[in-house]
């Protein structure tokens, strides 16, 4: 049960490590690296070749014109997550349109722009297909969720 | 392996086709159902319960205020892609960020608008984990999509 | 005379706090609620059944992929204003697309991003209908904002 | 039981048509007019003044910079729904943010772009407040909506 | 010499500011209030009525669904500077659309978002055409900015 | 009494011929040039200084980056009217934020998108601050415009 | 004096005839390639090595998602110019983003969406540096620009 | 080996200055000037001519509608880089529009918006036609950028 979590930049890593974490609680192996398509293509290849076969998912997190989860995907047959970073312009439209509107045959899985919890947690429904014991642990963390919804409802009653 | 697509209208079907037919390719067993998160939410619940756990993933297709997708994701535990379509206004964007921006906790993998391809084949990506005769699938299909992008190249060389 | 406010995330809450009082000062009796359509569905559908018929309108805020307004409109025959919420990213366009562009049949009375007064302002006008003496509460209420208009030009004068 | 169509211009009478027709089913007295904030303030303001407490909902469709629904509500109490239309250009975005970015205290109750429908169930729900025997009607109606979804999922299964 | 400035709301006042100056030290005799479209209609148009033929040009500041210029645009045969204000969400894009997309007719004449020297100086060449001795005033103005920028030019040289 | 019509592309000419027949319908000499800001900077200057003084408005219109208005404001003292062109991509947003968002000192009286009707009558406007026979001329305009409103809107009672 | 056009679809063609023509017509030897960047990464990199010290510029043109300028830049110290296609959905704004918003460190030199022939011409103002004798092919190229401006003109004084 | 940078307004220097130094480290000579399009056109011209043939690459720096890289492109045969600087409205977008939606004939190199630093190594790309000594440097940075990309990840393994 392991997930690689690849950054464009050390600057995603904020908007990354909630969801690490939860993997972490879902008892998930984490990977977490920090390599670029464009100023690092061959490590990240290398990285890629390695883990082939080895992680469950791959999360990729890149703002801009975040290539990263697209040219991940055109390099291997597991599942990849797109994590839209906002940067300082254009609020997270770039990011989020340079991710999702992948050409036909290599589709990017994408998820809420910034909320690297979402991908995390889409990652582990995805592995739910091979470890269905983490079915329990999402919906033991639903029941946390709508608890605490229920909680913040009590304070408005 | 058995995919559910679901579309919010009959309208959609031409989206999807194409993408029905890549995972029947596959092998894969495609359930499809046309099923209202507004109009229709009950029969939608009750065709998610008897589903749940017997179906691998859930492919979502809806336009304009695009809800189905995250309906669907936030009553299973079963991955969801969602496919945004294009509707006669907003060129898609309505439909993209009512799939994608979804809140902390029930995520959807949202696609290419308008491209059931991608839908599918992220499908057939997810159910590698439990599925790993997939992957030669996969794999297999890449080849042929390469195949094609290199007889187009010969054409211009 | 009763209105029910339901918000998505308690996080909502400054948004709505200025109409809410409003409402009050009207005399309508309001329902303040934080229930999700993705985190506790099952709450908010028990919830909105305990009050089809007794309340007049229901105001919904959500932001992001804000499905909420929506979820709620296909459960009650009971007018539902939709209040948009800006969030970090994408400056209100996606829970205001989210929220606006329902499809034909459950539609979705939709007011200004982040602007809770005019949510409950709608939700007066409507509550006309069946109360009348609320439109010389209303009657009031503009010449109030005419008079603070006519202040502020004064000091230009 | 009164609706006043007011359109801006006879060009988007294509997009009312539908839910004129809705609203004559459900029994509901319709007043269909051309009328422009721009061309004719003074004949628009005669006509709202000629109405104000005889017709329940009022129902103003306009295009690009489409000021025809928040006019109308400056000018009387009764809810105010406004239906932007898209035009040539700017994909309905204009006419969206013309009408549902209403400053505080003046309401206007948008619904999705070019989306009559929408308008005229809308102005029946609010209806419902004083004529209770609507909502019999729009019950019906979401079963025959139901109902249309459901035959179209037959022919999918 | 006279140029009317009418505001939506006393907080656009700050982007106005620079712009009265700019007209004051032209030699032109500037009027400012603060009237509302959809609060104070009567009294805009009152004030309107007033000042017709004794004002040459009318600048409207508005933001979100901004229609004070259209409004005044349609009441008068002066010529209309609309000035678009951002405000807290749409990053000004509402209030311009809402300004600059006028319907056949009755055209407002739209400056840069939040850029009230531009609406003054604007209004100050149209004014030419009736005092032809604001030309110098604006040629010297011209070369108080041309002087300005290459004053800066001078410190990177 | 003359205005000077100034357009990129010959293209664009069919969006303007609606305005000059108005322009010339009012009495107003039109003289109707293709320069382009940037393929023949010369001639346009050449042709600019040849006007100066001469003419009383100038109505520019381009699309795509549409520096065309802006460059020729720059380089005169007389009023200019810039026209937003749609082009085939960007929906006219491109030509819109190129020709309004003009830096502070060098304003453009920016009309409706596709709109050369817009870009006449506000040149009408414009000019009658020298020319007060305009503004029966106007009057008499509006007065038809409100005719063919009415008239539509005899159809429909 | 070479230039290396990759198109990662053969459906752009058409996009880019025209500037492959207007190189031919420089003398420019042009080398048209059809290689995605995700379908066919392999033999891109293969053919980008290939090349590396023989073409002077790469023009790479993609649509949706538009990684192919981006990943080529980050394979070549060889000028990229990347041309954004409009696809049929987000009206090339997409294409755009995806190229232009390249991060620190790999530029993309971006042209006008949907213009090969703005590609193809400023490939040979870059080739200037290295074959000066193009300056007097786009010193003529530019006279014929501006004498089809002309001619133009004359068709309207 | 010079490249001349020229911004519109003296506030876009911080944007510029990485940039600059970027440029001074490869050994390149940098004039930096601050000339506008529109407030000092004159000087501008003037500038242009005098660095006709003497600069290699030119670097134009601009905001809101900006004219000023697209302006000098068409007064030069030198290759000109567009730097897109986001204002305090329209997050960049307008800016970006205004500078790559260049009409046929004349491109400008558009750049990330508000990334001095890709203006000046996409200048240093082009120049490598004509000195090819700059290829080593550039090698020599990307090497850089990879081991700051590789040092991050260290840290994270």
């Amino acid at each position: 049960m392991k997930v690689a979590v690849i950054m464009g930049s050390k600057s995603d890593a904020p908007k990354l490590e909630g969801g690490i974490n939860l993997l972490k609680g879902f008892g998930v192996d984490v990977d977490v690296r920090v390599l670029s398509a464009h100023r690092t293509p061959r490590e990240l290849m290398e990285y890629l070749e390695s883990i082939e076969g080895s992680v469950d998912v791959i999360i990729a997190a890149a703002g801009k014109a975040a290539h990263l989860p697209g040219v991940i995907a055109s390099q291997t047959l597991t599942p990849v997550i797109g994590l839209p970073i906002k940067s300082s312009t254009m609020d997270g439209l770039d990011s989020l349109l340079s991710i999702v509107q992948m050409p036909k045959g290599i589709p990017v899985a994408t998820v809420t722009i910034d909320n690297g919890d979402n991908a995390a947690i889409l990652a582990a429904h995805i592995m739910t297909l091979k470890y269905p014991e983490l079915r329990d642990k999402l919906s033991d963390f639903r029941k946390e969720m709508a608890d605490a919804v229920l909680k913040d409802d009590e304070t408005f009653r």
